[in-house]
């Protein structure tokens, strides 16, 4: 069920916590998050409260702490909290009686509305609102402005605290070695954390509506810390509203602002005024909206929402300005998987952007080739050769997985983290977002500076990884998607995977023969031989195939092992991984249980690669022994369902895979958004409902609808054009606009049939 | 006024907190905090709340976590916590309604008592009761029993969590690198947190008192911290009780216990219970109080209650089983000074140790000496001679002190610590405390070990200190125990400590001719030349003398200074340093007003230096200018007051004195109990009141009793010897005890008149 309640009125789509629950604060504030591409702040009400879990975070702000530590998205300051006061104790939203409540996000303008109607103990009643974004016109600004109000009771002094509390830490891990605070003007608070490499700058500005306040207003130290105090007296039906600019800016040596121009820009919006700012904000935000719109006949509002959510956190997460950074397991919302980047990005989210951004699909590839010193270095460690990517990573690319986690149930000890060690299909996956990307956006010159390199050098660590075993070339030893099987031989998805890898190179080499890789290849008489093995590889390595009763074995062991009886337990249980709570890693290892979609995945990436009945088969095979533990689950079940007409399902996974933010579960989320999960629900509405895909022939469209919505309308961007699609149960609309030059056909191929886009395109489709 | 009230039962003297107060929590935290000179913990309650201000502090666990950072002593994980959830919402001290509540202190067994009656926000009501203590007789471990009993309110079930807490910072500063933590047979948790030199390890034994508890007992990883979690099905009058052992101990190279061993004391121990542990802690504290004991007939219990406090607290931070470290600030009771060691170890602490403890004292004082490189170092750094002692330390005595502090209100930039840079006078106040010692214990071993050493040494720092200048010896460019007279020439405590500084070198070097020291120097042939230049630093050192009107001038300027018109608003003021809010610290510095007691510290440590007259003269004149904003400032007034005869003020500071961190001023002592200041406190009785001194002649007794108090009875080492003393207002009764070897006679002198001390003596003593 959904937590949060659609609204849909003049100021565009909201999503909305109604009421005051402590359980969900935590939630709340990584789904409500605003981020821009340059920073993320989550959602934090302005009081404190003992529940509450503070992070902004940069894009590309990364540190190691220590030697003992993982590199992980450094926890900054928070500029959100204001500190009130009354008779020396703290009003804090613990202590106070919540009489109503709100706090909602606009999924269109990124600004979030919170009102808190409160009675503190000595009977006061205040009324807080406040409003506030992460610009997406100027990244570096945060707005905020909050109204305190007091609505009932007795003249009071009342003490307002606010500024930049550097005491944030990354669940106890401090980054910032060396803070530096002080006021300029008397007006702006200016916080210099050091990191290793380079370092933060936040400068908060402030202003109250009224100038008497102003000046009573006193700065402060705190360890790490700067913050102003204010003591207002307020009589009943008085309103004080602070309004807080923050410049929020990674402080390394490319950034070369002058520290006077940047008050002086403060200064001016302080002005200026939240209404002026709010304005520039939802016109800036257009763009965004008008590219990325979906409109769904039929669809509940619900899913409007849903839908809506998953595009706007997409947006806020990536950094779309660079391409040294990549997006993150948790966006920029917290500090779950510590920030790094994993196979999710490039098969999960990637493709919004390939469809809707392609200039910053390319920079989130630009990224991965950055890092193929990282993937160079991890094949060496591995005795490997070419390029093997690392599970996860961080900003320069290298292998960044912790090597413990959990405690082992029996022995008390922690469990080693295996991915980082034998999952390796992130480096086919990675291959495989590149050949998406081109055929998407035709971008040449991307794959003859970047691509092909990647797919070759990719292709290379294939083969090196392969063994001869059984008269064929074997993957053994690894770790699928699905996690609960581990130390496994040939698996289905990682070998389709790597044959597709190697096939793609293979092609690359043959087809950019003017990319600097390939000719310094052919100089140094490398390419032959390497092509030679790739062909080899092709002919040799072992793709698993349906069995007698029609199964694709998962790995060689699977289908041997024996049923989690008691499954149905899990699989309905609220809590994520409940398994590993009765049984070890290692005894979970030995039974017929899946995390999550795995050679369903490996169907959703190759719509036609087995007959539709085998597909189907292996969906409800699987499915039934999924728990699907991991977020990236529901929505590869339901896409995968929709394709193969099994819409009741699809839609059951569909709503599933809608609430993995956004459920009632007040654990789920709580250290950042799923950013997977959110590409995902894209990917099942516009590659799964609308059926929208792409390979090396062109524009594939096999719609299947859920069943109560009678049309959808959205545009993707084909070889850099604009592609209006409206389907509906039985027609498919297609529009190409191309305003600038001349346009390029587009060939589309429905139900097997080739046409030929060039302007306008009506057709019918149907039951084959 | 005092927060705290005292009571006097049959389990001992305590101190209680009798209300819920939010603004005491963290002031509570730090007066209750529990220390057994090994670790201290502060008393945080058992239930979360935000306004807790958790601390556990170990001796000598001292770091610099990086470059930009300050060393200081390690905030430790928590162990005293314990989550309480129903129905997934967290119970904390905020979201409930407290009902009743008692926090108390036992200041002879160190235990402390924590009683909550509250009722949550469904409607249920729990009596949360805890006692806990830092064990005496085994300086590792902690003991904490907490039993929870549902008073009201349907059955539910409620999940405890307890652990150990790695995320708890120094205010944001991390300090372990790499923390690893697991499970020891299903019932100890363990944590091992690195540190750069070495670790602390932390296990915590737990069980409920009935057992079936146990069996659900499910343990959890959290980032820095293990945890476990009990589901408990509760009916109304049901109680659970949970035991916990914590041990803990710096993993250092030096510990070399086997951890099996450990755990196995671990097991035994919770298996005897907590009524077993307390028994044996109350036996072992005896020892302490024994040799403590100050009975006051006529005294408040207030006073009894403050004077006993300041003896348990001194007790505490004390690590008298090792030389390696010494007292911080705030003993182990939080983070305030970063832990470091200042002058007030040697002035205000020492004296307690010295006559209660002379075995503990002699350790401070090696500290001292093992400190000697960081001494040496800094007179390098700063171009003069010998040992120049830092300002601050804490580990390994090298110069630690920060190099800025608060803002400057008008440049809106932090201000400059001066202190560390300019304030000198901690070389000749260790000098003296050398010279205390030695005259107290007759310890000749320590002297010619250490003390001749730094006695010289720290004489050869002030020789080459000095400038010639209007033919005398100045000492230009200072600070003085006042530090709101920054920058000034010839402090006069500062001029006269210095020249008793040389003065006990010259005496020492000719003394102890047998110390290693000594003998070196004359071997080397530079014995006679330090002597000659210490008899021309005697000879020609300005030493201020009072002029026309019998004022000491404090400084070459501060007479010429104008007075702070409006002193009495700040000498009013709840808040410390409320003159800085006004004025900046360069305005301060040119006006005549103290922070602190400068002279007055000079007239208390040696009694006889000026006439009568004008000691009272000067006392009156600077008090009068002094806004006491340190906390060292009321003890020595009211010591000095006592010994002038101005009973009345005596009375006034002492009480001022006793309430330093008793007061019902919130926000001080939070980041610590003021340790100089307990030492004061001691000091006024013992020194002031009892009116018992001692320098190279012997023990002096001068006696001026606050006008209620009819009698006065404690005991001190002498020469090795228990002296019991007893005071009334005419009556000096001694009686020296040495059960073992035959006693060595005690010099007592008492109104000029010399006395023999060898079993008992009565005098009578009265007006001059």
């Amino acid at each position: 069920m959904f937590y949060y309640q659609p609204i849909k009125n003049k100021e565009g789509l909201w999503l909305a916590e109604e009421h005051y629950n402590r359980r969900y604060i935590a939630k709340t504030e990584s789904v409500f998050a605003q981020s821009n591409g340059h920073f993320g702040v989550r959602a934090m009400l302005e009081l404190r409260g003992i529940d509450a879990t503070p992070g902004m975070f940069v894009s590309g702000l990364y540190q190691k702490a220590q030697d003992g530590e993982v590199t992980e998205l450094v926890n900054c300051p928070d500029v959100v909290e204001l500190g009130m006061y009354i008779q020396g104790e703290s009003v804090n939203l613990d202590n106070v009686r919540v009489e109503e409540f709100q706090r909602k996000l606009n999924l269109y303008t990124g600004e979030l509305w919170i009102n808190i109607l409160f009675r503190t103990q000595n009977g006061l009643r205040f009324l807080l609102r406040s409003k506030r974004f992460a610009a997406d016109f100027e990244k570096t600004l945060f707005y905020h402005k909050t109204e305190v109000t007091l609505l009932d009771g007795n003249k009071t002094t009342v003490t307002f605290e606010y500024g930049i509390n550097g005491q944030i830490t990354n669940s106890g891990t401090s980054h910032f070695q060396k803070t530096e605070c002080r006021v300029y003007g008397k007006e702006i608070m200016a916080y210099h954390g050091a990191l290793q490499d380079d370092g933060l700058e936040i400068l908060t500005g402030t202003c109250f509506e009224k100038n008497q306040e102003q000046q009573d207003c006193s700065y402060h130290l705190k360890r790490r810390s700067i913050y102003a105090k204010n003591s207002i007296l307020m009589e009943k039906g008085d309103a004080i509203t602070l309004f807080r600019i923050s410049h929020i800016q990674e402080d390394s040596a490319e950034c070369k602002d002058v520290l006077e121009e940047k008050l002086e820009k403060i200064q001016q919006q302080l002005k200026r005024g939240y209404e002026q700012a709010i304005a520039n904000q939802k016109k800036s935000m257009e763009g965004f909206c008008q590219r990325a719109a979906i409109e769904i006949d039929g669809a509940s509002l619900q899913e409007k929402a849903g839908i809506a959510f998953a595009q706007y956190q997409m947006y806020g997460m990536d950094p779309a300005y660079t391409n040294r950074y990549s997006i993150g397991a948790k966006g920029l919302t917290g500090e779950g998987y510590k920030g790094h980047v994993f196979w999710d990005t490039e098969l999960f989210i990637l493709p919004f952007f390939v469809a809707e951004f392609p200039e910053a699909a390319r920079k989130l590839l630009e990224y991965r080739y950055r890092g193929k010193a990282g993937a160079k270095r991890k094949a060496e460690d591995y005795g490997f050769q070419g390029f093997m990517y690392p599970w996860e990573c961080a900003k320069d690319g290298f292998e960044e997985t912790p090597l413990y986690a959990a405690l082992n149930i029996h022995t008390g000890k922690a469990n080693k983290v295996w991915s980082g060690i034998k999952e390796h299909h992130v480096t086919a996956d990675i291959a495989f977002a590149i050949s998406r990307y081109y055929y998407w956006s035709n971008d040449r010159e991307f794959l003859n500076q970047y691509g092909t390199e990647i797919l070759c050098e990719t292709a290379n660590f294939w083969v090196s990884r392969a063994e001869e075993r059984n008269e064929r070339l074997e993957i053994l030893n690894i770790i699928g998607p699905d996690e609960y099987n581990e130390h496994i031989d040939n698996n289905a998805y990682t070998n389709y995977m790597a044959a597709y890898n190697v096939k793609l190179a293979l092609k690359a080499s043959k087809e950019t023969l003017d990319s600097p890789y390939v000719k310094k290849m052919k100089e140094n008489g490398t390419l032959k031989v390497m092509q030679e093995k790739w062909q080899y590889f092709l002919e040799h390595i072992y793709l698993p195939k349906p069995d007698k009763n029609g199964i694709i074995p998962q790995d060689d062991a699977f289908l041997g092992k024996e049923e989690l009886k008691d499954i149905e337990k899990y699989r309905q249980s609220p809590v994520k991984q409940s398994v590993l709570l009765d049984y070890s890693r290692d005894e979970v290892v030995d039974m017929q249980v899946l995390k999550q979609a795995d050679l369903v995945m490996l169907f959703t990436l190759f719509p036609g690669l087995f007959p539709a009945d085998v597909v189907k088969k292996n969906v409800l095979f699987y499915e039934k022994r999924t728990l699907h533990d991991s977020s990236l689950s529901y929505c590869a079940h339901a896409q995968i369902c929709a394709e193969i007409g099994e819409m009741e399902m699809a839609e059951r996974f569909f709503a599933k895979a809608l609430e993995t933010d956004l459920c009632d579960n007040p654990q789920d989320s709580v250290d950042g958004i799923h950013a997977a999960s959110l590409g995902g629900i894209w990917k099942c509405v516009i590659a799964g409902f609308a059926g929208v895909s792409c390979d090396e022939d062109g524009i594939i469209l096999a719609p299947h609808l859920l069943g109560h919505w009678n049309s959808i309308k959205f545009s993707v961007m084909v070889q850099g054009q604009k592609m209006d699609c409206f389907m509906d149960k039985e027609n498919i609309s297609l529009h190409l606009c191309n305003s600038g030059k001349s346009k390029e056909p587009v060939t589309i191929k429905v139900q097997g049939k080739k046409y030929i886009l060039k302007d306008d395109l009506h057709l019918k489709y149907g039951k084959e």
